[in-house]
């Protein structure tokens, strides 16, 4: 048996962990695809650098291109990360027929619709289940088996690191910034963090999952982005008291044919099976006009989940080479993007006001609510122990953005408001 | 476009939700797939009846051969029920070249392996991912996302009936006979409950699990299984102040390359992710080698989410009719099936005892699990308010089947205990 030879990108935490299982799995691979599977090169920055595994130095380059261009392989694996030139490798290697598996949201959340263009041109695959939420298999379950349904909402926990900041604040009432210097000392945040905590990084997957759960081509730029450096723990307080959590929820959803998204710490009813998600752990909640309600719950990131969704699209690719069907199992969305715009999109909100503490001040502000048709669902005010301004919080029916926006602008003008603390999406 | 023709055996309530599925989303179907769905002709045993969905008359038989021998059929729908008769039909469709999508456990659990084998034989697909936990993909997940992965354990709450009664009886101190009851009412439970309380109808869907997370062939005997009917409101009591939810979970796990398998009602932490699943839901929660543990939580029966995953699979038969290869992404057992024995198998039990209130009780019980090698955890003793005996509660560490058979046989011959009150596996 001729064996599938495989060019690997990237030798990291995934890349290491992909040659640990098709090492260590090999004969479990083998009865599967009727082949051996070997990493026949792999690219990595430094040659000369120590490592945690033994790669035989011949198959080490520190150049793209000699992989890319070798004949003899046919599957690229990247998990090296980057935009542009990562592009420039993999579009080469399916002009030249080479199937790819790729764990790189950034690259596909960018340039998937060209990626999968392009591979279909050449009747290559290109699978990624491993770009969003590592090992829980959403992407296959999105466009698989959940083919014949409508979806509806989808849900996200799918940044291990502000899950883990926010659980650690909920948990033991620290601070964002003490818990976020914790996260960086153990790993589980970069030094800078941006990326993760100002929601971009969710933002792609979402980008990635909306494309697959309605069928059109979302863009990054489609998904209204919110992070959580701005979380306090008081606001985690207040959530917990009223019977939520505060989640950073990447959140898509359907109305007929028009769609938004966004990513926004959220807060969410603690009887919803996310909110119970905890730590670096990740889920995705889909509701089906059909299944109903569904979630996946599984590590979002590490070495082998991480890794095991990228052999499992390894498999898959080397079946479909077995049956000579590459190239055309991949879902291409077929339906015109239909972007909500402000007055469309709607949802529940908790408002944090500190206020002036005299009399007729919330007929004020509940007659500003009504201005603009936004109906409350229930508002409390109470005295500030710290301070002489009062405290009232308000949670809203259901209001489309445009109105929410409207109050709070009108808001700012009020001058029995002293501060607009915190507002929040709500859910559950 | 040639249209693809359906046949569809039985039109009950998921016969129902597969109709209105493929009618209420043909377009999207057919943007998927390249060609309209048509069923073509539907079984039911009345022709006469009234029914809640039109399906032209012509179209409606109570002859299934004029189905299955009907050449113009491609496809067929499999959601009638049973088992030897059911079988002949499908035996018989494969002969005839035509693929099979069935939502039918019973007939899987039993007869899986030669019907599997049948299809390949005639270079036909079989798919049933509605047999197990209705509209939760784990069949697609475990033979491919999987793929690449060991799986070490597999836990589920695959009953929906028996999870609704544990969940009232926790949630509300209710007895098992007055939730049964209010369940027949609602027409959650059969007014023959006894395939779900007694655990037969989680095993069908352990064999069929077990057969796919460890690529081996287990049959239904493979399975030991205890029902709920002895759950008694107390035993609930205990153990949700020690922290434990009771569930009826099938458990399949490995050990090196030998498994076990069973269904039990279990004691199992709250802060396991599983033990927060309520009500009619299910979920499957696996631990593979690799990818570490996730859960797959939905509606595990139902009109419509069922349907969601019929269809799906004949989303997969046709676009593999499309491509030319069907029969050949079955997942073929390829592993020799190794059994635990009772020395093998090793858990955690809860054991609850009423014993004579005297000195000197405690030590000789102590005494027996010591004769055993049976390590204990946690012991508690106190009086019983209700009666003249005193309670002892024993939570072991992992203790073999062989020697807790052999604890249990010596406390029924010992004076002290009064009565061997309860015994659960403990998990978590």
């Amino acid at each position: 048996m001729k064996p599938i030879k495989v060019g690997l990108l990237g030798l990291g935490t995934v890349g290491t962990g992909v040659v640990r299982i098709v090492e260590g799995h090999q004969s479990d691979l083998q009865s599967q695809v009727g082949s051996p599977i070997v990493i026949e090169k792999v690219l990595v920055k430094n040659v000369e650098k120590a490592r945690n595994i033994s790669v035989s130095t011949h198959k080490i380059t520190d150049d793209a291109w000699d992989i890319i261009r070798d004949p003899e392989i046919d599957v690229i694996v990247e998990v090296m990360g980057g935009i542009e030139t990562t592009k420039e490798y993999l579009i080469e290697a399916l002009e030249r027929g080479k199937h790819v598996v790729t764990a790189n949201k950034d690259l596909m959340a960018l340039h998937g619709p060209e990626i999968m263009a392009k591979a279909q041109e050449h009747h290559c695959d290109v699978f990624y289940e491993a770009s969003v939420a590592g090992g829980i298999p959403i992407i296959r379950t999105l466009s698989e088996s959940f083919s014949s349904d409508r979806i509806l909402k989808i849900m996200g926990i799918v940044n291990g690191t502000t899950n883990f900041i926010l659980t650690k604040m909920s948990q033991e009432g620290a601070s964002y910034a003490d818990v976020l210097k914790e996260a960086q000392e153990l790993g589980y945040a970069e030094s800078d963090p941006t990326s993760d905590v100002e929601g971009l990084d969710a933002a792609r997957k979402m980008a990635i999952l909306g494309t697959l759960g309605f069928r059109a081509n979302v863009a990054l730029e489609d998904v209204s982005v919110r992070g959580i450096s701005q979380v306090t723990k008081d606001d985690i307080l207040y959530a917990k008291r009223l019977g939520y959590e505060v989640k950073l929820l990447g959140i898509a959803e359907r109305q007929d044919e028009h769609i938004s998204l966004s990513v926004q710490p959220t807060m969410i009813r603690k009887s919803h099976p996310i909110a119970s998600v905890n730590g670096v752990f990740n889920a995705v909640y889909v509701h089906g006009e059909a299944v109903g309600e569904t979630m996946f719950y599984g590590a979002g990131a590490g070495e082998l989940p991480t890794a095991t969704s990228v052999v499992a699209d390894l498999v898959s690719v080397v079946k479909n080479m077995k049956l000579g069907v590459n190239g055309q199992h991949c879902t291409v969305p077929y339906k015109e993007k239909k972007l909500k715009n402000d007055e469309q999109i709607a949802y529940k909100n908790f408002i944090l006001l500190h206020v002036q503490d005299k009399a007729g001040v919330l007929a004020r502000i509940t007659q500003v609510f009504a201005e603009y048709e936004v109906s409350l669902a229930s508002v409390l005010q109470q005295p500030n122990p710290d301070n002489p301004e009062a405290e009232i919080i308000i949670i809203t029916h259901d209001a489309s953005k445009a109105s929410m926006d409207k109050v709070l602008k009108h808001f700012e003008e009020l001058e029995v408001i002293r501060k607009i603390k915190s507002v929040y999406r709500v859910e559950g």
